[in-house]
């Protein structure tokens, strides 16, 4: 269309500005956001500002009706937008509207290793959200995958505080283009969900900044996500909800943070911490006011009531009251009253296709001997499909990221769909599992019964599975408790319901056994040898069985890459080696900046699976890496080439990554580091040249002494590899 | 502020303008509305059409989810917005952000005479809806007032078409003006509430033309309501919601409209009839599409699947469909998808003085013998308030216009809070009534439980009232079944519950006695003689107690006037003079135009009280009337004048009202019509000038030969007067 100005269109909008200059500034869409929001803070009352800082339902917090400032509406989560809930009870409110497209765990968008993924995801949920009325969403997650059996790291990125860095921003840009809100989460060292509310972490401050902090300042800092929410656990004996370690001195004053900090639901425990370390909105889960002689079931929330007693008996001044209410007005000026904020879209197929490639980008091809995959329908002609999670809901479950999906297309589903006319699809269950999740009290989900003993079970699954061409089974985790769920942490790093000894009789049954890993955590594999396909399926929302099946059967070429190191045992995992798991109210973060390939790398550990790794059905060369200086100055960057082929017959996509090895450092620094990457999408036979450039930045530890980033001069080596371990070429610089 | 035009906010605009020329079409502000509505059209799959032709919930319907077009919410009506309830069950949903102010009922509205009342009004309700996120509110109604015994009389603005069409038009802008629709109700021929979605009004179309549907046509026209609600009540034998007659030859053919038609809640009856004879939206109050096996309770209205299946089958075309949309699609451009819309406010002081105002204004001086009001402190120390209506909560009750007040100021607290520090106030109860209303399984508000006998009650009132300088007695109707309450009809034109033996008690116990009438309504009055000083309260929501005390107290001046007519008896009204007031499943309208003061002038019956009656605590007195002119041609106007001049000693405002007689007519015409009337405030002493222009239309009457207004040559009167009984001054013209 013509980029000329329409002079009628400029006119309506010159009288606009003019009309516009009798509301109240607050109001005024032309002010600077700073004036708007003093300008309505000057005229509250207290008792106004007092009512924006704790919840007024489970969801939403009170606006100023006086003055037109609307009410501050969240929802659950990182996945998709959650059902609407009653007005002081977690049960569902019974709405029909509010059936939603859900997307891929963030365990498995962090494996597409793809920004314009996550940018893709974020704007896709945004939008839904801002169909739905939301003006923030309560995610995304970036707590650093520090163990396997932390039952909430299917809501994160995974281990590596870079490529959660690098993968957090654009799904915070792509909600927020949406005038909605993120919350990132939980801030911070939330990495165990047993006893979330009581335990106090202990971890030093290299592991601190290095390791649990960088997502969160890039989600903050580059993301510019407009609220954060605070974790349940302790740091320095304080809960980090209201924690002055880590809201006042890290987060405002190192980061400048502006936006809103509301508190995990329940996560405040006390009035005064909360009035003096930064917490700006409570949330939560108890509703006793009513009991307490109050007018509202929240007013005794530590910010409701008790905070107004404080100002009135003039304990506490109003400064850091108008620092809070600055907050949420500005959230507010940025969300509900964004008046150009897009429309948004619920349940599109838009969004579904979103989802499904995310997915079949996020599915990790773990082994693949023999090239059984793809799946041959030319020569497959009877196909055993095993396991429950062929036919579980993974879309419900899991704790506050359930969700009312408008539809999931189950692994079984998808399958049928896809190879029915080809080949015969015959299915067993093979084992029975925990029902899905309940959380709060609520029991969401199917709970699929069948009063089979197991030995029936598994004799009808190895029955078909000798019967047919090819088995895929289809296992792992699910979205109960003690399994991928809030709330709760695993029990054990081994699979669940005696999988392994099935997976063990099905390979006898039959050489061609595919393996489907639906998890957001890694799992044991001790019949690892006898099984010659794997794929990591994670939980891939409402196309879940369409993007599995696209990579069954080679409609789609895997792409994904492990975001965490699958270890052989737990003991090969650093906090599990070096630290008790459960140290009752105090949990020790004794291995340090070594998490995940970091402590395998100087364990020298051979992990079951890598950090970064994952297979194609296509074949990459790499060629030799070279840098484009051979020194550089603290202010110069430094750009790495490496060129790779596809020298196979299909067409796909490699993620290249570089690692950074400081040589000689004042502090023990780890083996290597990720510190860039690229997916790179090649033609069948097509060559790229692949560059990256990082610049001193990348090259800094945090010393603990000075309190800040230091990057020592020195020789350092740059690394490019397929996987943590897999390097391919190396290039020595050094910086000056 | 300066005009001048801000230069970089205009490079901003600029800006905006060039970006939005990459949003489509139905979402370019910038784009005249007819081409957003055919854009968003096109776009569009006749599933998505048929969703929004129905509700998904008790208030809403569904939006284009794909497009980003929202749902509709609706919500009651006519005097605050209700609060919220289930998706589909009735009861309340618990939320604690939905206490609203209420304001007074529209019978006291329609009783200040005062435009700017309405306009204040509408701006504050629509204000308070805009917050609570409503899109359309239920209301206002506009039902003549045909016989005092339809229990929703209290929700309408009185008898008279012309005073109900000057009223409708400034509630109706002053709600839109916040971007929320008002739905102008109910269309039409509902004048009881009794067996209403079953009769059948038989009327001729003088009566229909000239006295039921000018405040349609006026709230339409002049009003532009962007929504109207069909009755549930038959005409011609179709139900008002699919009505030829109705909605397409004369609200689409006759008057233009291109809003939307919503059923009434459950007053569709039929697919065919809704597709073809204009309904829009379907809503209801039954919701058994799931017992029917659909996937939404909503999916089975007339408007539903059965519509969809008729498509499919090519039984039906797609004009209609097509149509209904474009209505619906305008609707939401001016509503929700309105950018500039204002922010509105709930629950404010700003509101609940408009109400008080407006309730101040409204009430109405009906007796006042030796100046007994008002009360005159400095002589009066004791004071017995006697009657339930004192203590009972009208803002509950009554139908779908119950509301869940923020607060509301009862009678006596109201006297208490205004009196009390001057005078001792004692109460007694004196009779106890049914407990406040119960609606669609919903019992709400209080149920004032009373052990003692009606003659233990009655024996302290008299009691009380025998030692007391001045007894105020608050009763009359209230919002129960079978009162001023949707759904059913009075049962008796007389006071319910014995308090017309309870008033004459109290009048021989104490000479000083004011009689406050709580209602909606004309009640019998037989012990008139017998009591001094009575002034009608009507329902004033939540500053009921604080504008009563005005009033009795002097604080303010009564300056309202009766909307209809108080027949002594029930026969003196010509619907129950000359029909069967129940004619089981056919009403007959045999009084034809005749309603209200044109019956009592025809046959010339004293009323009790007349229509446009109402005292003052000052005198005024007219002069004589003159005319600008003696002839008028069908062009012109003509300007009458009077001078009215406050004599008395306190401030005050009159209502001068000018009915016009037509002298000689081809067809049967009232004695006399209003066609004018302005509310003039005067202070003590203060004469001004009242001039009231009129054109043609003022002297037409509907032929129904012909099916046109005509306005006849010949002799007519002007009568300017104080109410339709007590005309001040005469003048003749004539029209060539």
């Amino acid at each position: 269309m013509s980029k000329k100005i329409n002079l009628i269109g400029l006119l309506f909008l010159v009288i606009s500005t003019v009309k516009a200059q009798n509301i109240p500034v607050y109001q005024d869409d032309s002010k600077p956001l700073e004036q708007r929001v003093e300008d309505a803070l000057s005229r509250m009352t207290v008792e106004e500002k007092i009512a924006m800082l704790h919840a007024q339902s489970k969801f939403s917090s009170t606006g100023v009706p006086r003055l037109g400032i609307p009410e501050i509406w969240t929802d659950d989560g990182p996945h998709g937008v959650r059902p609407e809930v009653l007005w002081d009870e977690w049960s569902q409110a019974g709405w029909t509207n509010d059936s939603v497209i859900a997307f891929p765990a963030l365990t498995a968008l962090a494996a597409t290793w793809n920004k314009d993924m996550s940018s893709l995801y974020g704007k896709s949920l945004g939008e839904e959200a801002r169909y739905r009325k939301k003006d923030v969403i309560l995610g995304p997650g970036v707590n650093i995958y520090r163990t396997p059996l932390n039952g909430r790291n299917f809501e994160y990125f995974g281990e590596d505080p870079f490529l959660a860095s690098q993968m957090v921003v654009p799904y915070i840009k792509g909600v927020q283009s949406n005038g909605v809100a993120t919350s990132v989460k939980h801030f911070a060292l939330n990495n165990l969900e047993t006893n979330r509310s009581g335990y106090n972490v202990n971890v030093d401050d290299r592991a601190l900044y290095e390791i649990y902090l960088p997502a969160f300042k890039a989600a903050v800092t580059e993301g510019d996500s407009w609220t954060i929410m605070g974790s349940y656990n302790k740091y320095k004996e304080q809960h980090a909800c209201h924690n002055k370690y880590l809201l006042v001195d890290i987060l405002r004053k190192e980061w400048g943070y502006k936006g809103v900090v509301v508190s995990d639901w329940g996560g405040a425990h006390d009035t005064k911490e909360a009035i003096y370390n930064g917490l700006d909105i409570e949330f939560g889960t108890w509703t006793d006011g009513l009991a307490s002689g109050l007018s509202n079931a929240y007013d005794n929330y530590y910010l409701g009531v008790p905070y107004l007693k404080l100002i009135r008996s003039g304990e506490v001044g109003t400064k850091e009251l108008d620092e809070k209410v600055r907050h949420i007005l500005l959230l507010a000026f940025r969300t509900n009253m964004n008046r150009n904020k897009p429309w948004g879209s619920l349940g599109t197929k838009e969004h579904a296709d979103a989802g499904r490639k995310i997915g079949e980008e996020g599915i990790v091809l773990l082994k693949n001997n023999n090239n059984l995959l793809p799946i041959d329908l030319t020569k497959t002609k009877k196909i055993a499909v095993i396991g429950e999670n062929a036919i579980k809901m993974m879309t419900v479950g899991g704790g506050s990221s359930s969700l009312k999906a408008k539809y999931e297309v189950l692994p079984l589903d998808g399958i049928k769909k896809r190879a029915g006319k080809d080949a015969e699809i015959v299915y067993a269950r093979g084992y029975v599992g925990d029902s899905t999740g309940e959380y709060n009290g609520v029991v969401s989900g199917q709970n699929l019964k069948d009063r089979r003993s197991p030995e029936e079970l598994s004799s009808e699954a190895i029955k078909i599975a000798k019967d047919a061409d090819l088995v895929i089974f289809i296992g792992g985790l699910n979205k109960s408790d003690f399994q991928d769920c809030e709330g709760n942490d695993r029990k054990e790093y081994g699979l669940p319901y005696k999988q392994d000894e099935l997976i063990q009789q099905l390979a006898k049954a039959n050489k061609n056994l595919v393996y489907i890993n639906i998890s957001g955590n890694a799992v044991a594999m001790p019949w690892i040898n006898e099984v010659p396909a794997i794929l990591q399926g994670w939980y891939l929302g409402t196309e879940s069985g369409n993007a599995l099946a696209a990579v069954l059967f080679g409609d789609v070429n895997p792409s994904g890459k492990l975001p965490f190191t699958f270890p052989v045992k737990l003991t090969d995992n650093g906090a599990h080696a070096l630290s008790e798991y459960k140290g009752g109210d105090e949990i020790n973060y004794n291995e340090g900046i070594f998490v995940g390939y970091r402590y395998a790398d100087k364990q020298k550990i051979k992990p079951l699976f890598s950090f970064g790794y994952g297979l194609s059905y296509t074949t990459f060369q790499y060629g030799k890496l070279t840098a484009d200086k051979k020194q550089l100055t603290p202010a110069e960057t430094i750009t790495f080439s490496i060129p790779v082929k596809n020298i196979g017959k299909k067409d796909g996509a490699e993620i290249v990554q570089l690692y950074i090895s400081d040589e000689k450092s004042s502090l023990p620094r780890p083996v290597k580091e990720l510190k860039g990457f690229e997916k790179v999408y090649l033609k069948a036979g097509e060559e790229k040249v692949v560059t990256i450039t990082i610049d001193r930045s990348a090259l800094s530890f945090f010393d603990d002494k000075k309190h800040e980033w230091v990057a020592e001069p020195g020789a350092f080596k740059a690394l490019v590899g397929a996987s943590s371990t897999d390097i391919k070429s190396v290039v020595e610089f050094s910086l000056q």
